[in-house]
């Protein structure tokens, strides 16, 4: 596998169901666009028309089965379109890059979820990223219960919600250490606490990482 | 990767566009029946709820550029899911599969046309597959400008219809090479023939593999 390069302007957003991520996002944009930079948010599966076609297919519930490999190819398929498409060229014209989940939950929910082989994630991300990713990852975190009580008060169930509460432990373990083995570039929020609380830890780290970047030039 | 397995009665059909694929299909099966055996007729993209919506994405022409890994992808998540659902376990139960369309398209239109790399389109297959794949392919040959014209009678262009001719030259090119290379498996047959010495040599091809498999009682 080749040298793996983090673009420092790529953030990413991760976490089971109901976490936050969608809530928290609006206040990290501000804070990007405050740097006078242009800024694209985006979110995964999706993030392109096609992509965002995937998407319906992987979430809609259907009678059929779907098979574990077929579910990693269309989201790697999505990710590929999304990442040529949009996130790659907008990080080469110097653009800061928001995105609402990426390849750690690739990692949590086919790996640690569905329990698909880690070393064919690895294979696939390396092929579609070309071992480039985000520079820092926000790992909005809560047990499991409160995740889904929160998630629960939205419309119908998607494929992955109908999941069992196993599922999602294993999903949340599989985040956590991550987290645990890559501490730079992946930082663990309490989304336990009060929206208050946790929309201040989410500002700190980024506001850390923005002035770590702007202050060094990096690019 | 591991020793390649041929399924006795997984036969595919494939060739360029406008060759006769579908037109010589209807009496392929009507020898594979008189056999008194379970048939399934299938074909890709497509085979499953799931994988036909992949193929429409797949064929559907529009405006964003489809990255070529992006594609690659999609068709193997279709294959994935065609094969675990439909030709693996009616294979394992002893009936003939005929399908319009399959790997060796992949290479054909992604490696020959699109240019992607060989040893990629070996990798996935050999994820999604697992070496598995038709002890007998029909290739349907002729020159790209009769075939086209052929096609050219049907409604509106897909996206590969839309290609240059340039295209489907690879395209050609890459299919009789695999011919060429896997001759105990791949049959070409003149497709430039009146359809009825399509037909015959088609049949003739056939009748020869099913006598074979039912005398020496393959499985
Ligand atoms: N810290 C918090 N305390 C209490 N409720 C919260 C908190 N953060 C978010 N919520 C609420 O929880 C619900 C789910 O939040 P949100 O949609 O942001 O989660 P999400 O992580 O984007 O979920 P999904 O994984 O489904 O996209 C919303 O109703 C939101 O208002
Ligand atoms: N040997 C032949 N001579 C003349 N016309 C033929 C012959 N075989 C098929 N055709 C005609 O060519 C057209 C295309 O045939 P067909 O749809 O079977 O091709 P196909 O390989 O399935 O195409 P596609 O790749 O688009 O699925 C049809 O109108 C069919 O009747
Ligand atoms: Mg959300
Ligand atoms: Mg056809």
């Amino acid at each position: 596998m080749s040298k793996h390069h983090s673009w420092p302007r790529f953030i990413t957003l991760e976490g089971g169901e109901g976490v936050g991520k969608s809530t928290n996002l609006a206040a990290m944009a501000e804070l990007l666009r405050a740097t006078g930079r242009e800024l694209v948010v985006t979110r995964e599966p999706g993030g392109t028309p096609l992509a965002e076609t995937i998407r319906e297919l992987l979430l809609a519930p259907r009678d059929e089965k779907v098979a574990p490999d077929a579910e990693l190819l269309l989201l790697f398929a999505g990710r590929a379109q999304h990442w040529q498409q949009v996130i790659l060229p907008a990080l080469q014209r110097g653009a800061w890059v928001l995105c609402d989940r990426f390849l750690d939950a690739t990692y949590a929910y086919q790996g640690g979820g569905r329990g698909l082989d880690v070393g064919l994630i690895d294979s696939l991300s390396e092929l579609v990223l070309k071992a480039q990713g985000p520079a820092l990852t926000l790992l909005l975190d809560v047990d499991v219960a409160t995740g889904m009580s929160r998630a629960s008060e939205r419309a119908a169930l998607d494929r992955f919600e109908q999941e069992q509460l196993s599922f999602f432990e294993r999903v949340r373990a599989s985040y956590l250490a991550r987290a645990e083995a890559e501490p730079e570039r992946m930082k663990r929020i309490d989304a336990g606490q009060a929206l208050a609380a946790v929309q201040r830890d989410v500002a700190s780290v980024l506001s850390a990482h923005i002035a770590h970047c702007e202050i060094h030039h990096v690019d």
